[in-house]
């Protein structure tokens, strides 16, 4: 039996029972409000974890690369989202995979549309497919007020060998609120957008099975639900220093950590070197927003609020405190557990993740690339 | 024959031929200088790479894992220096691929000392060790002109079971300079901190056959490198968007680039998306300092300075521009080239670069992990 002495670092850890109640919680929050949940796997990347997310009752997933879905098709998951508009050369690729499956794609664009209708009309076959609305994050979707979304919804609904699945949005701009209420309000907007916009194609005789919400953040703030069949939470399964940052989750929610080496001390200037680097945790500089004129600071030392983790280079990551460290509480070679700022960037750093029950070490493989 | 135009996206591509250059020039460079050249094969971890790194005569490889030391040992290579400190759950792993080769680690603290020292008599081994010295950068190393530096080099020269093959540097503040006058400033220094330090261990009797120094900044900058033996730089083999903003490099020598597909269009808001987001750009800011109270851009769109690439998440890259996008010129499905902001943390997103020689594409596996 693997015990996490034995394990090399940096490491990704995943404490299971903590995975476990996120996992349950956010299925019995869909139950409780009538939606279907679709988790994001990207955030985890692992069949140990979607098994988990899938427990209980819901089927679909949300991927992030067409890897992934064909991972997870060889698993034996039958109604996959690949959650990422879809463009001509990926095609011959999705067709594949879709064979035996429901394999839904998304798209923006009148151009993207016409790609798929030809390819299916020349190859004799059929999509189903997701229009992405953009309900004020910016970053992919259009504008669901524009008449170019109506125009696009239409030449869905009328293409020959496309079905319309429904519509799917992601509200984003919600890692970048600066409290609970903000995102909140965000929630509510992602929510109304939508209903706003299926309202319109009903009236324009369109149907619309699904009305997909999605990002940790709104879903965890969200007042009501009312109206949306679908939401595709990913990050929930872990949280992170950014979800905590949001208040999206406490402390004991946070599921992932990176295990660390002390590999040495700098006394005279108060530091510590550790062997996570941006390899291990990733470069992403987490809530910064809600730090103006502060450096970011990459991860939450579990257990020791005071050290700061003030810079990361490829493998060296370095820690500093304003109070003096106690560096005979952490000698070389003793471990610390790293709650990353975004747990998906820095899991997908990693070809296996190690989930904890108890004495226990499982190894959990994960899909990389693309 | 894999050709350019069969790829997925996204892809990581090297210009051959640049490569080749730059691996002849900094070849050049060392004989001119009498130095040795250990190239850090961090940046690239390809072992077709490493070959043209070493063609020109110079046999040592300069590491950041234990995943890679294995791997270059397993191709052949035998003289490979772990440019990280040591720390004692890594001794036994140091002991199996020292094993045949010349295995060089770094030390940096008394405690690390003693268990190289005691993991080589409990084991009847002997290990050549580096000792790392801080010459500005402050991220690993022993500050230079303390007594404890003295202490811990004394220490080495009298480990029974240890070699001291000599002191070790790297100059990474280098990387912060706001222009190149002030990074041959770091390069001076650099030099000089090595030979200072170098003087004192003469002095006090202890032999020290090499004295190494790295970063590729320091090196392109650096005046006079007499009396250092080796250099490792590692990132001059790419070059990339950071370096050609600290002057290290003109755009032509910039070898890398991350391909990457027009996935839409959204003229409302002046933007395109494409699939290469923080899992092939990796969320490096790059030189940041040199453009104080900006947002930061995630890598230079080769042949169109225009267009700027504002934000990354997982994996959608927006382009946006100060003028209007020319979006015919970009149609969906096109392909655009990144340099990115900082080329080692790129690479090492990918498990295969692909290298390109005229029409022929040559895949070149890397050593991911630890």
């Amino acid at each position: 039996m693997r015990k996490i002495d034995d394990l090399k670092t940096p490491a990704f850890l995943v404490d299971k029972a903590v995975l476990e109640r996120n996992a349950r919680r956010m299925t019995d929050f869909a139950h409780l409000r009538g939606v279907r949940l679709r988790p994001h796997v990207k955030t985890h990347k692992t069949l140990e974890a979607a098994c988990i997310q899938t427990e209980g009752g819901f089927e679909g997933l949300t991927v992030s690369t067409l890897a992934e879905a064909d991972f997870y098709k060889g698993a034996g998951f039958k109604d996959i989202t690949y959650a990422f508009p879809i463009h001509p050369a990926k095609l011959p690729e999705v067709e594949q995979i879709s064979e035996g499956i429901k394999l839904h794609i998304l798209v923006d664009h009148q151009e993207q549309i016409q790609a798929v209708q030809e390819y299916a009309s020349r190859n004799k076959t059929r999509f189903s497919v997701l229009l992405k609305i953009d309900c004020g994050y910016h970053r992919a979707g259009v504008d669901w007020s524009s008449a170019q979304a109506m125009q696009l919804a239409r030449k869905l609904d009328s293409g020959r060998d496309i079905h319309l699945e429904g519509i799917l949005t992601h509200a984003g701009h919600s890692y970048h609120a600066p409290n609970p209420p903000k995102v909140a309000k965000i929630a509510r907007q992602e929510r109304d957008v939508m209903l706003r916009f299926a309202e319109k194609l009903k009236e324009d005789g369109i149907e619309c099975p699904t009305i997909s919400i999605g990002s940790t953040p709104t879903v965890m703030q969200a007042k009501s639900l009312e109206g949306i069949t679908e939401i595709r939470p990913g990050n929930y399964i872990f949280f992170d220093k950014m979800q905590l940052e949001l208040g999206s989750c406490q402390l004991e929610d946070c599921a992932a950590t990176v295990l660390t080496t002390v590999v040495s001390h700098y006394p005279g200037r108060n530091q510590m070197l550790i062997d996570a680097g941006a390899l291990a945790l990733s470069k992403d500089p987490g809530a910064v927003h809600k730090f103006p004129g502060r450096d970011p600071l990459y991860g939450a030392v579990l257990g020791h609020p005071q050290l700061k983790i003030t810079s990361l280079s490829q493998e060296h990551g370095i820690i500093t405190s304003d109070s003096s460290i106690p560096f005979q509480s952490h000698p070389i070679g003793s471990r610390l557990r790293i709650i990353p700022n975004h747990s998906c960037l820095a899991a997908a750093c990693f070809s296996e993740l190690h989930a904890l029950e108890g004495e226990k070490v499982e190894v959990w493989p994960t899909i990389q690339g693309w």
